[in-house]
């Protein structure tokens, strides 16, 4: 096991109901910044428990933070903080608003171009607002870490930003306020959240017992609970175990102590930013051919993933891993994420293209290994046609 | 799922060499108490890299915190933080340490008569001073939680403590230090640990599926490790787990949503009161029995334990459960932890006696269900005759 710290201080009210807890987490005084994307959450009542429970609190509402939240909207939220001298942030939404709700966060009170947070990835960011926050769909994590990602359309850019002072303070994650989601939706987070785990445990062995358990747990809860989730929305215990998952992928506990990979994050990033394609989609495309490239570089992980998520126990050790990857594959199809190009009307060419993508922006080498390369990028994506 | 709020801060470092963290985690000028219990933090080297991190801080030592640490003793050390206006908690030890840190932290700037924190537990605690750790012994979990047991042996008391004032603040976790502990301590961490587990997980079906696979992972874990850290007790690797695994099962994050049981622990306190038995002993003596008379009552979660982490597949479900309660009882016997009374020298009249020790002091029911009682006390302690 490599010598880790682990710090997550977020405290997490889970359940249904604790929308409510938010009377108790801000204090009376608080001068409060809502903010969200669109009208879901009107309809579908969580606005409604949230007011109830802010009470006469002093809340100024900002809407319209967009899927890949972007720069110059959340800039907007910036001046509408700065102006009502605002204390607190109150995201109610998905990964973007949360997401979006961070960068506002640091921003404030930073002395120079808030786009410099994510130039320099933060390394002068020495305050931030505090975060409470409401999530309404599992997928990101980012209701118990300190991360963000920023888009910002008009110069084509989308960066990143991890820094210990953007966890949220709190945050309510009440599975019942997802209830109302489409299926895509549901989908790409059950996408999203396998991926999250397979980036942090389909590597190579480090002697990592408890890490290497813990996710396998994730993966095969997933596995269990996927089709009970999208055949019945509203069944609480097979929601509830969807949303804790995605939680607990990216809070950090089965990440510490072992190499990580992100490969597929890298290349369906690509693939979001030249398609369009949603982003869990990209990962189902990317990351099962990331495995059929590196099968002897992940061997090892390969056979103790094929035994112990997919009970894979009979046939030569190249079987078992074949039939590991093939249920990969077949897992994403299964909950509607296609997992080939043409699925998505992409040409085989735009293998080439992410490859000198990548080269062109400076990323020569990645992965747990960093050894994947723009030119092994390219192979990747052939084989995804 | 229940509902729950999951929240620990306590930011853990862990690996060889991480007691040098100590350094960027004191304020230059801290004023610290170093709690230690005897000496052979001396003889193997912890205290003089702790003192190595430290540098010119003014530190005074405390030593000799017992086993079950006493309350007599420990307010000689809220004394001396008086006395020297102390800031800090610095224990480096085990268990027994960490929590006797705790009591001192909570009890420094408390206005009455402190022994009243743990008969009030708590409920009147508004600050304690903050702690840092240094752990040199896997077992309790004090490391990463906000609970602590004090006794008195001057009245013959013992009571514990929960209170979110008292998580360290952070906490060093170097399975090398643990390297030259007797086989027994190291055994007792590993019963200590796998009964921390099986409290939260071994009780009735909760819908809670991250919760169980996160507790069977820990299980396995430890019945995968056990053998290899007791054979080759410096082996990094295997002990390294074992000491995460210690970590884990009492951090919060498997225990949260679901039914806990404690009923083990509850009874196996009143043999460590009356016998002097080791804690870890206790609880491989009463478990098994508790497992035994409530199969009836814990079928499913008692099946489930079968399949997932013993691999037991054949044969009919009371078959499989008499399977995984033998195989409990064997692996307590594998690390060297006698299951018996009479391995004790123990007579089977004490089971009266508990159960009398229970009702006079109140304890009509506990476990999971609330159903166990002084009577059926009586019958699972005969039966571990």
């Amino acid at each position: 096991m490599e010598n880790f710290t682990f710090h997550n201080p977020t405290r997490l009210h889970f359940g249904q109901g604790q929308i409510a807890q938010l009377d108790k987490e801000f204090p009376a005084n608080a001068r409060i910044l809502l903010l969200a994307g669109g009208g879901s959450i009107k309809q579908n009542g969580v606005l409604a428990q949230v007011k109830q429970a802010l009470g006469n609190r002093l809340v100024h509402e900002f809407w319209g933070v967009e899927a890949n939240p972007d720069y110059d909207t959340l800039m907007k939220a910036v001046e509408l903080v700065r102006r009502e001298k605002l204390e607190w942030i109150l995201p109610v939404g998905g990964g973007s608003v949360l997401d979006g709700a961070k960068f506002v966060a640091a921003a404030v009170n930073y002395p120079r171009d808030p786009w410099q947070i994510l130039v320099t990835n933060g390394t002068d960011v020495t305050s931030a607002l505090p975060i409470g926050a409401v999530l309404t769909l599992p997928a990101t994590g980012s209701e118990a870490n300190g991360a963000f990602v920023i888009s910002r359309r008009a110069i084509k850019e989308k960066l990143h930003f991890i820094s210990p002072l953007v966890y949220p303070r709190f945050s309510v994650i009440d599975p019942a306020t997802t209830f109302s989601l489409p299926p895509r939706q549901i989908a790409n987070g059950i996408g999203d959240t396998f991926c999250h785990v397979m980036e942090q445990y389909l590597t190579y062995p480090a002697d990592a017992a408890v890490q290497d358990r813990f996710a396998e747990g994730i993966l095969r809860t997933l596995i269990e609970v996927a089709p009970k989730t999208l055949a019945d929305p509203t069944n609480y215990a097979a929601r509830a175990n969807l949303v804790w998952s995605a939680t607990c992928a990216l809070q950090g506990i089965i990440g510490v102590g072992v190499p990580q990979d992100w490969a597929s994050h890298t290349i369906g990033h690509e693939l979001t930013a030249l398609h369009g394609i949603d982003h869990a989609c990209t990962l189902g495309i990317v990351m099962p051919q990331v495995l059929q490239l590196e099968r002897t570089t992940r061997h090892a992980k390969l056979l103790q993933y094929a035994e112990r998520v997919w009970d894979l126990h009979d046939g030569s050790d190249e079987a078992r891993i074949d039939a590991a990857i093939a249920k990969t594959r077949a897992f994403y199809e299964s909950i509607g994420i296609k997992t080939r190009l043409q699925d998505y009307n992409v040409p085989a060419s735009t293998a080439a293209e992410v490859a000198r993508r990548l080269t062109a922006r400076g990323v020569h080498t990645f992965g747990d290994r960093n050894h994947l390369t723009p030119a092994k990028t390219e192979q990747i994506l052939r084989a995804a046609a």
